[in-house]
Protein backbone atom coordinates (compact mmCIF):
# COMPACT_ATOMS: atom_id res chain seq x y z
CA UNK A 1 0.00 0.00 0.00
CA UNK A 2 2.58 2.10 0.65
CA UNK A 3 4.60 3.17 -2.16
CA UNK A 4 8.17 3.60 -2.03
CA UNK A 5 9.11 7.41 -3.20
CA UNK A 6 12.49 7.31 -4.72
CA UNK A 7 14.47 10.70 -4.70
CA UNK A 8 18.11 11.54 -5.93
CA UNK A 9 20.42 14.47 -4.75
CA UNK A 10 20.17 17.57 -6.38
CA UNK A 11 23.70 18.63 -4.54
CA UNK A 12 26.16 18.09 -1.88
CA UNK A 13 27.36 19.86 1.48
CA UNK A 14 31.02 20.73 1.19
CA UNK A 15 32.49 22.15 4.79
CA UNK A 16 35.04 21.00 7.46
CA UNK A 17 33.49 19.09 9.27
CA UNK A 18 33.78 15.56 8.09
CA UNK A 19 32.70 13.11 11.75
CA UNK A 20 29.63 13.68 13.21
CA UNK A 21 29.41 16.48 16.41
CA UNK A 22 26.14 17.14 17.44
CA UNK A 23 27.02 21.05 18.97
CA UNK A 24 28.88 23.41 17.96
CA UNK A 25 27.52 24.37 14.69
CA UNK A 26 28.37 28.37 14.87
CA UNK A 27 31.46 29.05 12.73
CA UNK A 28 31.54 26.46 10.42
CA UNK A 29 30.62 27.65 6.69
CA UNK A 30 29.22 25.57 4.11
CA UNK A 31 29.11 25.10 -0.10
CA UNK A 32 26.16 23.45 -1.55
CA UNK A 33 27.09 22.31 -4.70
CA UNK A 34 24.66 21.75 -7.45
CA UNK A 35 25.06 18.42 -9.18
CA UNK A 36 25.79 18.13 -13.08
CA UNK A 37 22.31 17.25 -14.03
CA UNK A 38 20.92 20.56 -13.31
CA UNK A 39 22.01 24.20 -15.34
CA UNK A 40 23.12 26.74 -13.10
CA UNK A 41 19.58 28.49 -14.26
CA UNK A 42 18.00 26.89 -11.67
CA UNK A 43 19.94 29.22 -9.03
CA UNK A 44 18.53 32.20 -10.97
CA UNK A 45 17.34 34.97 -8.88
CA UNK A 46 18.15 33.06 -5.52
CA UNK A 47 20.30 36.09 -4.42
CA UNK A 48 17.63 37.75 -4.01
CA UNK A 49 16.30 35.60 -0.84
CA UNK A 50 18.51 36.18 2.31
CA UNK A 51 17.59 32.97 3.88
CA UNK A 52 16.57 28.96 2.31
CA UNK A 53 15.26 26.12 3.50
CA UNK A 54 17.92 23.47 3.11
CA UNK A 55 16.14 19.68 2.91
CA UNK A 56 19.04 16.92 3.52
CA UNK A 57 19.53 13.27 3.76
CA UNK A 58 21.64 12.19 6.99
CA UNK A 59 23.51 9.44 5.20
CA UNK A 60 25.90 8.39 8.36
CA UNK A 61 22.88 7.22 9.85
CA UNK A 62 22.15 3.83 9.59
CA UNK A 63 20.15 3.31 12.83
CA UNK A 64 16.26 4.33 12.76
CA UNK A 65 14.21 4.62 15.85
CA UNK A 66 10.27 4.58 15.14
CA UNK A 67 9.04 4.74 18.85
CA UNK A 68 10.08 7.09 21.56
CA UNK A 69 13.36 7.57 22.98
CA UNK A 70 15.14 10.11 25.61
CA UNK A 71 16.46 12.96 23.74
CA UNK A 72 20.73 12.90 23.76
CA UNK A 73 19.98 9.76 25.60
CA UNK A 74 19.78 11.93 28.54
CA UNK A 75 17.29 9.48 31.15
CA UNK A 76 16.89 13.26 33.21
CA UNK A 77 14.65 14.31 30.32
CA UNK A 78 11.25 12.11 29.40
CA UNK A 79 11.51 9.38 26.44
CA UNK A 80 9.90 11.33 23.97
CA UNK A 81 8.74 10.38 20.51
CA UNK A 82 10.66 10.17 17.46
CA UNK A 83 8.31 13.26 15.25
CA UNK A 84 8.62 15.04 19.13
CA UNK A 85 12.26 15.44 18.52
CA UNK A 86 14.69 16.15 15.70
CA UNK A 87 17.13 13.48 16.15
CA UNK A 88 18.91 12.35 13.47
CA UNK A 89 18.03 8.09 13.45
CA UNK A 90 14.39 8.78 12.37
CA UNK A 91 12.36 7.38 9.80
CA UNK A 92 13.41 8.23 6.27
CA UNK A 93 16.72 10.20 7.71
CA UNK A 94 15.60 13.46 6.99
CA UNK A 95 17.00 16.67 8.17
CA UNK A 96 15.94 20.26 7.61
CA UNK A 97 17.32 23.67 8.71
CA UNK A 98 17.00 27.51 7.61
CA UNK A 99 20.60 28.57 6.54
CA UNK A 100 21.94 32.03 5.72
CA UNK A 101 22.93 32.56 1.59
CA UNK A 102 26.08 34.45 2.16
CA UNK A 103 26.55 34.51 -1.56
CA UNK A 104 26.85 32.63 -4.39
CA UNK A 105 30.17 31.11 -6.44
CA UNK A 106 29.02 29.65 -9.84
CA UNK A 107 27.43 26.39 -8.86
CA UNK A 108 28.07 26.58 -5.42
CA UNK A 109 25.75 28.41 -2.59
CA UNK A 110 28.46 29.92 0.35
CA UNK A 111 25.71 29.35 3.45
CA UNK A 112 25.94 29.69 7.50
CA UNK A 113 23.79 27.94 9.92
CA UNK A 114 23.75 24.52 8.37
CA UNK A 115 24.26 21.46 10.51
CA UNK A 116 25.50 18.51 8.43
CA UNK A 117 28.29 17.70 7.54
CA UNK A 118 30.58 17.32 4.43
CA UNK A 119 29.56 15.10 2.32
CA UNK A 120 25.83 15.17 2.60
CA UNK A 121 23.31 14.77 -0.29
CA UNK A 122 20.83 17.60 -0.22
CA UNK A 123 17.48 16.62 -1.70
CA UNK A 124 16.00 20.66 -1.93
CA UNK A 125 16.50 23.91 -1.44
CA UNK A 126 13.45 26.25 -1.10
CA UNK A 127 13.38 30.15 -0.65
CA UNK A 128 12.10 31.16 2.46
CA UNK A 129 9.48 33.41 2.41
CA UNK A 130 8.15 35.79 5.58
CA UNK A 131 4.51 34.11 4.97
CA UNK A 132 5.62 30.74 5.96
CA UNK A 133 6.88 31.70 9.13
CA UNK A 134 5.21 30.23 12.14
CA UNK A 135 1.94 31.65 12.68
CA UNK A 136 1.71 32.91 16.06
CA UNK A 137 3.52 32.26 19.66
CA UNK A 138 5.72 29.03 19.36
CA UNK A 139 6.21 27.04 22.59
CA UNK A 140 8.42 24.41 23.45
CA UNK A 141 9.30 21.87 26.38
CA UNK A 142 12.32 22.73 28.74
CA UNK A 143 14.55 20.06 27.10
CA UNK A 144 14.83 20.75 23.97
CA UNK A 145 15.95 24.63 24.84
CA UNK A 146 18.43 22.69 27.30
CA UNK A 147 19.52 21.16 24.05
CA UNK A 148 20.02 23.93 21.86
CA UNK A 149 22.04 25.33 24.18
CA UNK A 150 25.62 24.54 22.91
CA UNK A 151 24.14 23.54 19.08
CA UNK A 152 25.20 26.83 17.63
CA UNK A 153 27.87 27.73 19.69
CA UNK A 154 31.02 28.46 18.71
CA UNK A 155 33.02 25.48 20.80
CA UNK A 156 35.67 27.69 21.89
CA UNK B 1 27.37 8.41 -8.93
CA UNK B 2 24.70 9.82 -7.31
CA UNK B 3 22.79 6.52 -5.14
CA UNK B 4 18.91 6.37 -5.31
CA UNK B 5 17.30 7.07 -1.35
CA UNK B 6 13.91 5.42 -1.31
CA UNK B 7 11.89 6.79 1.45
CA UNK B 8 8.15 5.35 2.89
CA UNK B 9 5.33 7.69 3.94
CA UNK B 10 5.15 8.40 7.38
CA UNK B 11 1.42 9.35 7.28
CA UNK B 12 -1.35 11.09 4.87
CA UNK B 13 -2.79 14.32 5.23
CA UNK B 14 -6.72 14.22 5.39
CA UNK B 15 -9.08 17.08 4.59
CA UNK B 16 -11.05 18.58 2.29
CA UNK B 17 -9.46 19.47 -0.27
CA UNK B 18 -9.39 16.77 -3.12
CA UNK B 19 -8.16 18.79 -6.36
CA UNK B 20 -5.04 21.08 -6.57
CA UNK B 21 -5.81 24.62 -5.93
CA UNK B 22 -2.70 27.00 -5.30
CA UNK B 23 -4.39 29.71 -2.77
CA UNK B 24 -6.96 30.13 0.31
CA UNK B 25 -5.40 27.49 2.76
CA UNK B 26 -6.87 29.42 5.60
CA UNK B 27 -9.75 27.78 6.74
CA UNK B 28 -8.57 24.38 5.67
CA UNK B 29 -8.29 21.77 9.14
CA UNK B 30 -6.19 18.84 8.37
CA UNK B 31 -5.76 15.15 9.94
CA UNK B 32 -2.00 14.31 9.51
CA UNK B 33 -2.86 10.17 10.30
CA UNK B 34 0.00 8.09 11.45
CA UNK B 35 0.74 4.72 8.98
CA UNK B 36 0.01 1.24 11.29
CA UNK B 37 3.60 0.43 10.90
CA UNK B 38 4.17 2.91 13.62
CA UNK B 39 3.54 2.54 17.43
CA UNK B 40 1.75 5.29 18.82
CA UNK B 41 4.58 6.46 21.05
CA UNK B 42 6.14 8.04 18.31
CA UNK B 43 4.12 10.70 18.78
CA UNK B 44 4.70 11.21 22.98
CA UNK B 45 5.02 14.31 23.96
CA UNK B 46 4.76 15.88 20.87
CA UNK B 47 1.68 18.27 22.11
CA UNK B 48 4.73 20.05 24.16
CA UNK B 49 4.91 21.91 21.01
CA UNK B 50 2.95 24.21 18.97
CA UNK B 51 4.11 24.03 15.71
CA UNK B 52 5.64 21.21 13.41
CA UNK B 53 7.38 21.44 10.35
CA UNK B 54 5.93 18.88 7.36
CA UNK B 55 7.82 17.76 4.60
CA UNK B 56 5.62 15.87 2.13
CA UNK B 57 5.62 14.54 -1.04
CA UNK B 58 3.72 16.74 -3.97
CA UNK B 59 2.22 13.14 -4.91
CA UNK B 60 -0.09 14.76 -7.70
CA UNK B 61 2.58 15.86 -9.59
CA UNK B 62 3.86 14.83 -12.43
CA UNK B 63 6.38 17.84 -14.03
CA UNK B 64 9.53 18.51 -12.76
CA UNK B 65 11.15 21.52 -13.81
CA UNK B 66 14.87 21.51 -13.58
CA UNK B 67 15.98 25.10 -15.05
CA UNK B 68 13.91 28.30 -14.14
CA UNK B 69 10.48 29.44 -15.09
CA UNK B 70 8.13 32.83 -14.74
CA UNK B 71 6.32 32.09 -10.80
CA UNK B 72 3.10 31.57 -11.38
CA UNK B 73 3.65 31.42 -15.43
CA UNK B 74 3.60 34.82 -15.09
CA UNK B 75 5.51 36.92 -16.75
CA UNK B 76 5.04 40.11 -15.31
CA UNK B 77 7.54 38.75 -12.93
CA UNK B 78 11.37 37.38 -14.14
CA UNK B 79 12.03 33.78 -15.12
CA UNK B 80 13.23 32.01 -12.01
CA UNK B 81 15.61 29.04 -10.71
CA UNK B 82 13.32 26.38 -9.31
CA UNK B 83 15.45 26.47 -6.08
CA UNK B 84 14.51 30.15 -5.97
CA UNK B 85 10.55 29.40 -5.50
CA UNK B 86 8.63 27.04 -3.65
CA UNK B 87 6.68 25.55 -6.78
CA UNK B 88 5.36 21.53 -6.33
CA UNK B 89 6.84 21.21 -10.10
CA UNK B 90 10.54 20.62 -8.52
CA UNK B 91 13.01 17.92 -8.43
CA UNK B 92 11.99 15.69 -6.01
CA UNK B 93 8.44 17.04 -5.53
CA UNK B 94 9.24 18.09 -2.06
CA UNK B 95 6.92 19.95 -0.34
CA UNK B 96 7.45 21.78 3.36
CA UNK B 97 5.41 23.69 5.63
CA UNK B 98 4.76 24.64 9.11
CA UNK B 99 1.87 23.76 10.66
CA UNK B 100 0.02 25.21 14.10
CA UNK B 101 -1.13 21.58 16.07
CA UNK B 102 -4.21 21.83 17.18
CA UNK B 103 -4.61 18.81 18.96
CA UNK B 104 -3.93 14.72 18.72
CA UNK B 105 -6.45 12.39 18.36
CA UNK B 106 -5.16 9.27 19.06
CA UNK B 107 -2.88 8.25 15.60
CA UNK B 108 -4.14 12.12 14.08
CA UNK B 109 -2.20 14.90 14.45
CA UNK B 110 -5.01 17.67 13.92
CA UNK B 111 -3.55 20.93 12.59
CA UNK B 112 -3.92 24.12 10.82
CA UNK B 113 -1.86 26.00 8.06
CA UNK B 114 -1.01 22.86 5.81
CA UNK B 115 -1.06 23.39 2.56
CA UNK B 116 -1.38 20.01 1.30
CA UNK B 117 -4.25 18.48 -0.43
CA UNK B 118 -6.27 15.25 0.91
CA UNK B 119 -4.17 11.77 0.57
CA UNK B 120 -0.70 13.78 0.71
CA UNK B 121 2.27 11.61 1.79
CA UNK B 122 3.70 12.44 4.41
CA UNK B 123 7.90 12.28 4.79
CA UNK B 124 8.52 13.62 8.07
CA UNK B 125 7.02 15.70 11.31
CA UNK B 126 9.41 17.67 13.04
CA UNK B 127 9.12 20.07 15.76
CA UNK B 128 9.71 23.43 15.53
CA UNK B 129 12.33 24.74 17.98
CA UNK B 130 12.92 28.88 18.18
CA UNK B 131 16.46 28.06 17.74
CA UNK B 132 16.02 26.60 14.47
CA UNK B 133 14.44 29.75 13.17
CA UNK B 134 15.96 31.86 10.44
CA UNK B 135 18.54 33.91 12.20
CA UNK B 136 18.85 37.39 10.97
CA UNK B 137 16.66 39.65 9.03
CA UNK B 138 14.87 37.88 6.09
CA UNK B 139 14.61 39.42 2.38
CA UNK B 140 12.51 38.17 -0.59
CA UNK B 141 11.67 39.92 -3.90
CA UNK B 142 8.72 41.47 -4.76
CA UNK B 143 6.98 38.95 -6.43
CA UNK B 144 7.23 36.48 -3.84
CA UNK B 145 5.26 38.72 -1.58
CA UNK B 146 2.81 39.12 -4.18
CA UNK B 147 1.89 35.64 -4.56
CA UNK B 148 1.62 35.37 -1.12
CA UNK B 149 -0.97 37.84 -0.57
CA UNK B 150 -3.88 35.27 -1.40
CA UNK B 151 -1.94 32.68 0.20
CA UNK B 152 -2.97 31.73 3.24
CA UNK B 153 -6.54 33.79 2.50
CA UNK B 154 -9.87 32.25 3.39
CA UNK B 155 -11.23 32.45 -0.15
CA UNK B 156 -14.33 34.65 0.86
Amino acid sequence: MHTNIVLKPVAYVRNSRKEIIDDDWQNIISEIELVDEFPIESFDGIDTFSHLNIIFFFHKSTKTISAHEHPRGNTQWPKVGIFAQRKKNRPNHLGLTTVNLIRIEGRRLIVSNLDAINGTPVLDIKPVLKEFLPKGEITQPQWASKIMEKYWSSGS
